[in-house]
């Protein structure tokens, strides 16, 4: 059986079968460790100043062995398109383009602007989910109770904007920080979720006693999203299925079961080269 | 089968099953989260004190438009009686209120008992909750577990009354904020509930020694709530009831059963226009 | 069937079956209300200045009232020495001599000693515990599950322990509060407990990076004591016992069941006055 | 039945069937709460000043007590090497042997590494979790979740690594704390936590409206270890097995089945006296 050399970048890139395909995935994975560590370091002022260059340089590395592993997918998949506008496709390619525009836009280098964009090298961290496969039920559960989880925070929403607009008309004299409805609403979900960061508390009698009605409600209703999820994951954990870490060479589809031998996205076969 | 125009205002207003009837349903909630976003923005002085003209105007706007919706609703429902003193209709009323009787309190504009009366437009929010049908599940457990949880706040409560005169004993003589039984008991909630503003603390050894015992009880019998609604949510899933999003044209009872065909709480039909 | 007036005094004391029963019963719960609330604005040092003759005389009343229903309970029982060493006679006791105690040691009305002593009084918020009876439930998943929870908090304490001395050895420097171990200690329960006072927070990075991994402990191991209670009010719900609200007029043992005619702890019966 | 010197101390130190064995770890529990309690003590400046002979002395008599014991558990064992490196022998080893490296390095007492060194000995609290043997279950429903809660873990860093450079971004040019990404990634983790210190909270609107997005997910996926967890617990509960506190005179292995007469990890008889 002969490999294409293509279709051997594909199992490399896209497969964790082979000791080449794990070894590929252990050296991204260190990459996007030290992407991000990177981006970190850069925001620590006296860092930044200091080893601004090593930062520069190292930044560049990266972001060239990116721009490689970016048009290695391209080119191994048969229909980039949809690898291009995926959802990781999109990360790869936002995540590496910021440092190659700063090259053009050098003189304005404190713009807020191109700080937003250079933050987005961060969502490069984004890329580790695709190691998240045992998450695959966790991630279900959460799909399952939805609707409900929906319905909780709505109801936790309008209970808080009722609390903080009665609050923001007990404690509106005080100097408590209670100077309106949205900050003591912002307050009312810092209580009702148990945070609690004391930045605006009350001082009032009144206030206090409304406050202490929030915390009770608080720590008593978190019992229902415990009790949605934890229902939904006794139902799930009987059904299990497990996968196998292959993408489809076509369309990059994953979570193919373990023993599937055709895409079930494009139906095409999962082992080309075997056909042959 | 010909309908006169109350039946078919009472479908558009009170039901979700027809086209007239979705929109309507939507526009209401626009204009509700309109509504509250005007309540808050209004509260922000520096906001308030540069659109104020504007601000004024689109409340204006918003009242008249709910004060047609609940015209609307009185004439469409045969018994309007039923729908006026309703949780409801008390709700819309109280809401819609406030704007008319600023005009007639003009010279007092900062009365808190004027500002109190504003804020009860932002009970708008509640007529939001006429859209959480899919909670009635969760509102079923909530109730079916309410005495278990009446008795769990109950125990709270008493805990933190003990827990925080000792407090108020052991740290009275300290900088630390414990200066009346009261504020202690208010502080043993902020400690139990795991909310933690800080603006209460001790400072003595023994006074966080008694902290430390409360936190990890407050860590320890969160469970017990959690526990509760768990238990009852495994029960309450296996017996799921449809329900449509009629109301009866007569007693603005809802609620009624997928398949039903008479209110459950007047004995009218509610198809009234098919047995003509 | 005639009754004594010892047998009529037990009934509508110690059970609340007879109409006279239930008036007690809510009599003696809003007297402790009171007393409670007594006590709490005596704390208050403003109004305790300005209203203090006020609070003398209600704390009086309050008092001698509490004095005769002692006495009432310890007339009215077969066997007093049982009533008077239980927990609820103890708790009476406790909660009444102090204002009969303060009229000796007038002298030296700032002592701590005393004011401790008067405090006792606040305990009579555990008399309220007598009517939790539908929290027998509750409690028998608490002590079903006494001895993981103390694996539990034994377990917390440990981790509590060794995060907090390393936290000690990492701030120490710093002018973040981490003065001491047993400072520290608290710190890690305060944080582990997801509480979070900020009265001492981390101010190095490294304090900071293992403060975070405290916090993500805690997130996580709150599930245990959670799945603990939960499993045991699993198997707890199928097997509930109806109890009535008699006592026996014997040896006050509480909690018979529905359909007893015979106290459980001395044998008696408890329909005395039916045999007659 | 003869037994050997050797054997008996075995009996004693390593078990706790006999009244001796349960003396023996009585005394130890006593002398390991004894030994944290002086580190504490010593690490309080003031305590340390006015008594530090004492605290010296102290802890000189607690270090030779530990030397005898760890001594007495290698002479034994018939395989000492199997102790020495088990995870306990190398607690024993390293809580021990601070006091002596102190004697030797007396002129650099304030050295920051002698420091670390002298809270080895705080690592005694580890040889308690000896005696946690009832937490086995709750241990095994730990480890049988450990993938799903290091998947959970991962999913929270990611989520905090996000949020946090988006709050970066938000707040950067406020006074609010947040200087650097991992000082807002940081404050991600302390809200998401529902920890909140409030040492860094956001100023501007933006900000608290992202930050009350992210305590309201913290709210809601503390859900997700919860149903792990409980999960788990469900069906560990129903496979329970009886272990007796026997550890093999061979290779130490602790956590025999209550019927066992071989070590499960060497083979060796666990009643080698009986087969003389």
């Amino acid at each position: 059986m002969k490999k294409d050399w293509k279709a051997k970048l594909h199992e490399v890139i896209y497969e964790a079968d082979t000791p080449a395909g794990k070894l590929f995935d252990i050296v991204l994975m260190i990459l996007i460790f030290a992407s991000i560590l990177l981006v970190m370091l850069e925001s620590v002022n006296e860092f930044a100043e200091s080893h601004g260059k090593l930062l520069n340089i190292a930044e560049w590395i990266i972001t060239v062995l990116f721009t490689l592993e970016y048009f290695a997918r391209i080119i191994s998949i048969r229909k980039p398109k949809e690898y291009i506008f995926s959802f990781y496709g999109i990360i790869d390619f936002l995540s590496t383009i910021p440092k190659y525009l700063s090259v053009f836009i050098v003189g304005s280098q404190s713009l807020v602007a191109l700080r937003a964009l250079r933050l987005l090298r961060v969502f490069r961290v984004l890329k580790l989910a695709r190691y998240i496969g045992a998450s695959n039920n966790l991630m279900k559960a959460l799909k399952a109770s939805k609707t409900k989880i929906g319905v909780f925070i709505m109801f936790i929403l309008i209970l808080c904007t009722i609390l903080g607009s009665v609050m923001y008309l007990v404690e509106s004299g005080e100097e408590s920080g209670f100077t309106s409805i949205p900050r003591s609403i912002y307050w009312a979900i810092v209580t009702l979720t148990t945070v609690g960061y004391g930045d605006i508390a009350p001082h009032t009698a009144l206030g206090q006693l409304i406050a202490s009605i929030v915390m009770i409600l608080g720590y008593g209703i978190i019992a229902v999203p415990t009790g949605i999820v934890t229902a939904e994951f006794a139902t799930m954990d009987k059904t299990k299925i497990d996968l196998n870490t292959q993408s489809c060479q076509h369309c990059a589809a994953e979570g193919h079961k373990a023993n599937a031998d055709y895409c079930f996205h494009c139906g095409e076969s999962l082992h080309p080269e075997e056909t042959d």
